[in-house]
């Protein structure tokens, strides 16, 4: 029987939207593989594939990784857990077979910087010991955001707290009163409750909300002026102010 | 007189110590430079300059912007503001007459992510509405020194709190104990303080503290077990532990 060389499961964090901020190092990943990855909603394209297109090579074998359709079921019930725990195996399970028997390498598709919120974590974790695995980190989307303000995020000692709209109004409106530099992820719904915490500890008028930045379509608005419904993946920033000489 | 098309101040995030983390639009900048400026401390040669070792064109002009020596003064005295101040007026005036007066591009090197706690951004508020600007964002040191630790930062609805060292106690107690997961910079001397803090916050045992994290050099270390002396860029990190399907 001849004898396989294990191949790697390696991530290639995609950065913040635009495929030229996305490092060299996972450019070549990208342009050499034979397999790649990515999760996307069922019957999305995907914006981690979107961010590559004209960047595969010919012949490429593609894994849609599908997420499981769970908008009946609140995250907070078990039955989510169990549903998605379900999916990362298989997916683990799968990807882990491609790299021991086959000995080929797998590029997993991670848009931003896959330690920072990513999804990726969830295979990680599950491949640990079972296969080697690569971390390519990305730019962040938030950096992406900062960066299209046309304003520094941070400056001297201020402190940045990065927090998800999905927190309760009283703890959003302490940690946004008590912090320098402020970015909050995950807003979509969330968005009326966000908006009355920035009020309450008197930020609102210091606040951007920011969609796909670095993308042709990127969107910057102050978020008092904002009427209407905005994407969960949008992001709402409060620049600090520190010592600048 | 033959009219000159003004060129532009570009300034190029460098990511976070391994070059091939530097994004392609980076890369791009970098190889097409007529002219590059960077900072350095005087008598070095500079970690940005020494970044893009093998990738400057031939020929290229090198600025060097040498910080003015303050080591007799401390930051907290107007004296050293003015100083830094001047020092960057002075190099703004210089970038803004190549770029205005040549037509030329300049590039300036940049660590990590600009608008993220970076030296550039004193340069650009004396840019602004002089001379055409762009920014390029880079992947944070604080990502390369996560990414190196091989665990994820955030999880879930995580909250991340980025702190200086320079904090006094009580603050970074305060702040540790309130966040789930953590980085804190400009370390150095103020090491011991930052270890009573983690301590009291009960944290201690789980930071870990990263010098030249993506570099040949790295060193990765449980904080608990650390004797000695750290740099100033060395970074102290703790990992959030939220939820994970």
């Amino acid at each position: 029987m001849p004898t396989v060389t294990p191949g790697k499961v390696i991530c290639a964090g995609l950065g913040p939207g635009d495929p030229d901020l996305m490092s060299v190092k996972s450019w070549r990943a990208i342009q050499g593989a034979k397999h790649v990855a990515y999760f996307r909603k069922e019957g999305r394209k995907g914006q981690a594939r979107a961010l590559v297109e004209g960047l595969l090579p010919a012949g490429v074998i593609e894994h849609a990784m599908e997420y499981p359709v769970t908008t009946e079921i609140h995250f907070s019930d078990p039955e989510y857990n169990r549903i998605l725990a379900a999916f990362y195996d298989q997916w683990a399970e799968t990807l882990a077979g491609i790299a021991k028997n086959d000995g080929d390498d797998v590029v997993v598709l991670c848009e931003g910087d896959p330690f920072f919120y990513g999804s990726y974590m969830h295979l990680y974790t599950r491949l640990q010991g079972r296969i080697a695995q690569e971390i390519i980190p990305g730019i962040t989307g938030m950096s992406g955001c900062w960066t299209a303000t046309g304003h520094p995020i941070t400056w001297g000692d201020d402190v940045l707290t990065v927090a998800m709209a999905t927190l309760s109004e009283d703890e959003l409106t302490r940690r946004i009163a008590e912090t320098d530099a402020l970015v909050v992820m995950k807003i979509g719904r969330n968005l009326p409750k966000l908006r009355r915490a920035l009020e309450r500890a008197n930020k609102l008028q210091d606040a951007w909300l920011v969609e796909r930045g670095t993308m042709p379509s990127q969107s910057l608005k102050k978020l008092s002026e904002l009427t209407g419904d905005v994407p969960y993946f949008s992001i709402v920033l409060v620049h600090g102010q520190g010592r600048r000489p």
